[in-house]
């Protein structure tokens, strides 16, 4: 069972990541070190190719930042996006530097000859570029009497044309906001418009408590309808949450790479266990895990024995004992006291020896 | 601009609370409190109505729990479901006690007379009665080669049926499942299947960290396609967090009561000052607020000026300086050792003034 038939689009490649066409969602961020701050920015970088970033952008303000780029693109292999506003000779920069996808309005470098410059230097390496709006950056004339989803579309697909009157086609559009409803309305109307891939993203959605919430609601609206191609959650905290809360999204839609589901019981009144911290440790041991696995907790004789035989594994409470379920058998019996600890050890047998029926230790 | 038109049900009430038709989305959740520990349940009830709850649901597992539900009623006015499982009498006695709601599956308490008996009783008292099932709990001749959507709507529909044969039909129906995708085609197909008002909630979604964003995508994009009436998120956490991303959830998309929209700087390396306290602090200085207010807060020059200016209330660094903008006018210059304090003085004296178009303090 799957989200919405995904948009056919056009693919294009970042370095090593396809973008659209049959290539998978990808999940990227932003470096928030300052660019020109070469230890911190490559540690950052190293960060979060490790917590599963498919890409990080870097915003190059200035011509220090940009003369960086090349010692950062030694340093790092994950696939970079230089972010250029103002001045073209930063784009043909960053391009020399070796970096894999820019991210520009043509709108704002200046003259037609500069667009045509920095469309080839970008056509010679094969480097793709995301062009867009926000509604914070959308131009004067567009935003009278407030912003409107049709206004970001044309002001998005009127840049892309200045790179298609260029002669370059490889290109990623945005059309983001912070309002999730113009949002949707907005990505609904650019994806009937083109066939470009785009990207998803709520702009400034707030600290990872709100923000987290807010970027799920409106990328994870889109996907389901089957639109994006690349996400990047934004979010008032470091770069990993927004890696992890993309990751979060896409894995809940059944798309990127296979990921554990932890089932949990929220716990209520019926329950006869104090699961949050087996919950909490169970998420914890599976964060590097990329598997399809099903992992059931759960602490009432009403929807627990169901979900803990439906797992892979399974903890179901119930009458003063939780059983462990494995590929739907039960293989022990844990005392409230043994919860934590014996739950871990079958999780860590399952998980060495995924094929294995039943635990090894059973009786 | 709004998501996709509301899907068209009837409604039902819940006491004072309109669930279907034209009344607003609500937010329910479940007391984590032992139902029979009255101070406790009491006390919590307390803190989740603070918090903006529009229902709470409770665990009757027992005719211990369902004798408690006078006592606990007498002493709060928030709408309360009773969830019962198994034995009727419970529903009785809950429906004595004076609660607004039942979940209950007719299918589960035995023979028809006693639905008959539960459905006179709650038609009387014009109480609803909320059926539906998920994944966990679905019947074991329809779980064969795995849960499909149509099962689970199969069996809802079907546990609707059996009080319609007992004449009733104030009836909410949910169609639960942790896996997302199976939710998003079980809500569908149930939502062109029936005009019941819907319950959304994905089960057992995980911590909060994990289960905010996995609800957020499930919830977000039923309620963006329309469908849903009531909403709650499950947690492995406390009932407060979960209030709170169901209120974040639905003012993300426009439903609920207004609030305040917090847009805020993901900051990067064009950043010049440390947002982060800043955006925490107007977050939480926001919380209990029900206005519609658009704040901003944001780092730079490229997005800044754009979205501070669009806001009721704005903050734009760059070039060693931070303007307050109110109403789209720059009221105050903030140096960078003066932010936190400046912008959160111009923010109360706009929510203590909401009409006054600029800064009492300016200068």
């Amino acid at each position: 069972m799957a989200p919405a038939a995904r948009r056919r689009t056009r693919a294009v490649l970042a370095g090593p990541l396809g973008i659209g066409g049959e290539y998978p969602v990808s999940v990227q961020t932003m470096t928030k070190t300052d660019t020109r701050d070469l230890e911190g920015t490559v540690a950052q970088l190293l960060c979060l190719q490790a917590r599963g970033a498919d890409l990080v952008r870097l915003a190059v303000p200035d011509e220090q930042a940009a003369r960086m780029l090349s010692a950062i693109r030694r340093r790092v292999n994950i696939p970079l996006a230089a972010d250029i506003h103002f001045d073209y000779r930063l784009a043909l920069q960053a391009l020399d530097a070796g970096v894999d996808k820019l991210r520009l309005n043509p709108g704002n470098i200046g003259s037609a000859d500069r667009v045509r410059e920095v469309a080839r230097a970008a056509g010679a390496r094969g480097v793709p570029i995301r062009v867009g709006v926000n509604a914070g950056s959308l131009e004067k004339r567009l935003r009278a009497g407030g912003v409107r989803a049709a206004a970001l579309v044309e002001s998005a697909l009127a840049q892309a044309r200045l790179l298609e009157a260029a002669g370059f086609t490889a290109i990623v559009v945005a059309v983001k906001a912070a309002d999730v409803p113009l949002l949707l309305e907005a990505y609904r109307q650019v994806a009937a418009a083109t066939d470009y891939p785009l990207h998803l993203g709520v702009t400034e959605a707030g600290t990872v408590t709100t923000g987290s919430v807010r970027s799920a609601v409106g990328i994870g609206a889109l996907l389901a309808e089957g639109i994006g191609d690349t996400i990047r959650v934004s979010l008032s905290a470091p770069p990993e949450e927004e890696v992890r809360v993309g990751k979060t999204i896409l894995s809940t839609l059944g798309l990127g790479p296979p990921r554990p589901l932890v089932v949990a019981c929220p716990t209520c009144g019926r329950s006869e266990f104090d699961l949050q911290p087996v919950v909490q440790a169970v998420e914890e041991r599976l964060e590097g895990v990329n598997a399809s696995l099903r992992v059931a907790v759960m602490g009432c004789v009403v929807n627990g024995p169901g979900e803990a035989r439906e797992a892979d594994i399974g903890l179901a409470g119930g009458g003063g004992v939780a059983l462990v379920f494995r590929g739907g058998k039960v293989v022990r019996r844990l005392r409230p006291e043994e919860l934590l600890e014996g739950f871990l050890a079958e999780l860590d047998d399952l998980l060495a020896y995924p094929g294995s029926p039943a635990s090894r230790r059973s009786t």
